[in-house]
C-alpha cells in the first residue's frame, strides 16, 4: 500500500520569496515546479529542479494561465489554441532545463484557476491533453479526484493520478466545499493525518454532510508554505509511517527521478 | 561550395504582426525562431516551428534578454546565472515546441542586445556558451564573423557558424560599420548580391575604406520584412544560384529537417 | 444635430506597429488611446496624446484587463479590488502623460473584454464605474447603447455617452449580432455610412431581423487600420458632412481640446 | 535641526509580499512607493499610498527600470525617449492614485540600477530630470549625496535631496563603499545611530579610510525588510529624537501631508 505527496515548489520570482521548498522537499515524493506563467523565473526554476532531483523528488510541470500579477488564480477565457500553445511551451521548458541536470519531468499538474477551471471545462480540458500528449503521452496527468477530467483524459490515453487534499473539506458528491463556507478547510493536525490515512486505506472520506464518501486518492497535496502546513505535512508523514503506507511517487516506477 | 541564408521569424507577439514569414520562408534555409523574451508568444512560435518544417528549412533559438517592450534590442547588466537560466529557459521552449511536430531545434542564434554584447564580452557569452552546451552541446551557435565570440565558443566545444550581413558595410578590420554612420547600411541590391557572392567565393568582402578584407562567411542574415528587403533576398538567391553556389543550411548533414 | 466620431488608437507596442493614427485622426473627434495593459508602451502613448492634442481630437483613457499577448480580448475574473486599481492606475497614468503636454483626458471606454463584460456584468461594472468616480467624476464613460451599464453609471453619477458600431449588425433587441453570424459585420461603403446618418437623424437601425430598432447614438466607433476600413470612417464623414450634420467630440464643451 | 528619513515601501507584487510597511510606516516621514515598473501592482500601490497617507507620511514615485524580474537592480540602456516616458507614466500613475484618496506626490526617488546610473550618468539623468519637470516641476528629486546629479538637476530648476545611507561605508571622496568590499555595510545599531546623527549634526562621516568626510544629508535612507533593519531603523529614531533633532519630511512645508 502507497501513496504520493505532492506540493507546489519554485513559486518565488525574482527577488519574491515564496513558499519553503527546502523543508517541504524533505517530505513530498512530487514537486509541482511553476513554469513561469503564473510564478517561476528560469533561474529560480532551475534552482528547484536541481533540488528535487538531488532529494530524489519526481518533477512535474506546474502549468498555468499567463497571469504573473494574479498568480494563475483568475479565470481566462483562452482559446484552444492559445492554451495548448500556452501549456506546451511550459511544459518543453520545465523538461529542457530538467534534462540540462540529468533530471526529467514525469507529471502534469495544471495551477490554480487552470485547475479548477479544466475539472469540469472539457473545451479547455482538450487543449492541456491535447498539449500534453503532444509533448509526451507518457507524461501523467495529475487531477481532481472525482472531475469528469479524470475519465476524460484516461479516454484521450493519459495515465491520470486523482489527487485529493490533505485539509480540504468534501460534500457527499465528491466534490470541494468552497472556500468560502465555514469548515472548508481543517486545521486540527491529527485529524486531517487521520483522514489521509483513511482515503488511503479505505477510499472514503467523511463528508461536510456526514457521510462516508468514496475518494480515489493516488496523490495528496500538502502545503509548506505557512509553519503550521509544514507540521500537518510533517504529522501526515509520520501517521501514513506508522501505518506502514509507503510515502512514493507515482512516477517512481516509470520515471526513475 | 554553399552557404546558408538565415533569417529572424516568428516575431510577431499575440495581435501584433512583424515580418513576412511566408515568403522568406521560401528563401531561407536557417530560421532563427523568437522565444518569447523579445517577441514570440507561444502560438505564433508553434505556428512558426510548423511553417519552417513543412519548408524544410533548418530551426533556431533566437534567444534574447528579457525584453519585450524594448524588443530585445537595450543591453541588460544580466548575471552569469540570470542569463545561464534565461537562455536554457528559451530552448528548451522551442525544442519542447519543435519536437511535438517532429522536427527539432539544431542551432542558437542570439538575438539584438545580446549578439552584439557576447560578440565580445566573454563573461556573458560564457553564460550563453555553457547553457547550450548544458542543453545539447551538439547544437550550433551563430555568431559575428570575426568576432572574439568565435574563438571563444569553439575552444568550450561548440560548432561555431560565422554570420556575415548581405547588406552591411564593414571596416577594414572586419567590424561592422555602426548604423549611425553613412553608408552603413546597403541598399543597391545587384551590388549587395555581388557582395555575397563575393564573400562566399573569395572569403572576402570590400571594406567602407576601400581594402578587401577576409571575413568567413558560414551563413548569411536577410531580411524580409520589407518589401525592398525580401527583394534582396530573392535577388541574392537568385545570384547565387547563378554562380552555382548551393544554398543549404549548416545544419543539413546532422539535423536532417 | 451632432455627432462624435471615436477610434481605437495607440494601439502599437514597443517594436510593433498597429493602426493608422495619423489618417484616423484626421477624421476622428476622439481618441480612445491605450494605456499600457492591453497595448501601448508609455512612449507610445506620449506620441499618441501629442498627436490627438494637435488635431484637436479629445482623450479617453482605453482601459484593459492586463492582458498584453491577449490584446485585452479575453475575459478574466478580475475581483473587485483587483479591477478598481487597475482602472485608476491606467487613467492615472495617461491622464499625467496628459497634462504634461497640456492635454486632458475627458472620458474612459473600457476596451475588448473588459467594454463588453462590464456592459452587463454590474459587479464588474461597478468597479470601473468607482475607479472613474474616484478619479474625476466629471470623466465621460463611453458604453454600448442599449445596454445595462448606461442606465447603471448614470445612476452612479457619471456622464455617459452611447455608442453604436458603424459597420456592425443589431438584432431587433438592440444587441450586436455576434462576429460568429454570417452578416455581423457590414462592408458596404454607403450602406454602412448611411446606417450612421439614420442613427443619428432617426435614432434607429433597421435590424438583422428586418425591423426598425431603437438605438441611442451619442458616439459612432470607426477602425482605420485597414484601406477599407480607413475608407469607410472617411465615407462616413462625407456622408455626415453632406446631411449638415456636424462632427464633434462630446466633451468638446467641457474638456476645450 | 531637522532631518526627514525615506525607505522603500510598497515593494510586494501580487501574491509576493516584500517588507514590513506597517512597521517602517510608523517610523519614516518619506515613503518611497513603487510603481509597477520593478516591483507594486495597482492594488499594493493604492494600499500602501492609503497606509502612508493616514500615517501622515509623505510619498514619493519610486520610479524604476521596466524589469520586474530583476526588481530594478539590472542596467538598461534605455534611449532618452524611452526612459524619459517610463517615467513620466510611472509618476503619473502614482500620483493620479494618490490623488483619488486625497494624498499627493510629493517627490521622486529613482529606484536601484536606475538611482546608481543616473547620480553619474548626466544623459539619462536628463531623461529622468525632464520628465519630472514635464510632469510638475514643484517635485523633489531625491538622488545620492555628493554625485554629479545633485548639481546638474538643481541647474535644470528641480529642488533637490540629498540623501545618505546609514548603514552604508564611505570613501573619503564622498563615494559609497561597493558592496563587494568587506565593511561596506555597518551591522552595529549604535554605530549606525551615531553615524546618522553626526551626519545631521556635523555634516561629515567618517570614511571608510578614516577621514573626516563632508557628507550633505537631507534624508536619510533607512531599511525595514528584516528584523535587524526595522531595528536599527527604530534606534536611530531614538537617538534622533534624544539629540533634539526633528524628524520630519523635506516636503512637509510644501506637500502638507
Amino acid at each position: 500500500m502507497n501513496i504520493d505527496l505532492n506540493s507546489d515548489l519554485g513559486e518565488s520570482f525574482g527577488s519574491w520569496h515564496m513558499g519553503n521548498d527546502k523543508e517541504i522537499l524533505k517530505i513530498v515524493t512530487s514537486a509541482n515546479i511553476a513554469c513561469g506563467f503564473h510564478a517561476g523565473d528560469p533561474q529560480g526554476m532551475l534552482k528547484t529542479i536541481k533540488q528535487a532531483y538531488v532529494c530524489g523528488v519526481a518533477i512535474g510541470a506546474h502549468v498555468s494561465y499567463p497571469d504573473l500579477v494574479g498568480f494563475g488564480r483568475r479565470n481566462m477565457d483562452l482559446s484552444y489554441d492559445e492554451l495548448y500553445a500556452d501549456v506546451l511551451y511550459q511544459i518543453s521548458a520545465l523538461s529542457g532545463m530538467a534534462k540540462s541536470v540529468g533530471a526529467e519531468v514525469t507529471y502534469v499538474k495544471p495551477h490554480g484557476a487552470l485547475y479548477n477551471t479544466i475539472s469540469k471545462d472539457l473545451q479547455q480540458a482538450q487543449a492541456v491533453v491535447d498539449a500534453i500528449c503532444a509533448f509526451n503521452s507518457s507524461l501523467y496527468l495529475v487531477a481532481l479526484a472525482g472531475s469528469p477530467l479524470i475519465h476524460f483524459a484516461k479516454e484521450k490515453g493519459l495515465s491520470v493520478i486523482s489527487e485529493a487534499f490533505a485539509d480540504r473539506a468534501y460534500h457527499s458528491d465528491g466534490t470541494l466545499v468552497s472556500r468560502k463556507i465555514d469548515g472548508a478547510v481543517l486545521h486540527d493536525y491529527d485529524e486531517i493525518a487521520l483522514r489521509v490515512v483513511n482515503m488511503v486505506k479505505t477510499g472514503h472520506v467523511q463528508s461536510i454532510e456526514g457521510h462516508l464518501t468514496p475518494i480515489q486518492a493516488d496523490s495528496i497535496c500538502v502545503h509548506g508554505d505557512t509553519k503550521g502546513a509544514l507540521e500537518i505535512s510533517q504529522k501526515i508523514t509520520q501517521v501514513l509511517t506508522e501505518e506502514n503506507i509507503s510515502i512514493r511517487s507515482f512516477s517512481s516506477l516509470k520515471g526513475g527521478q
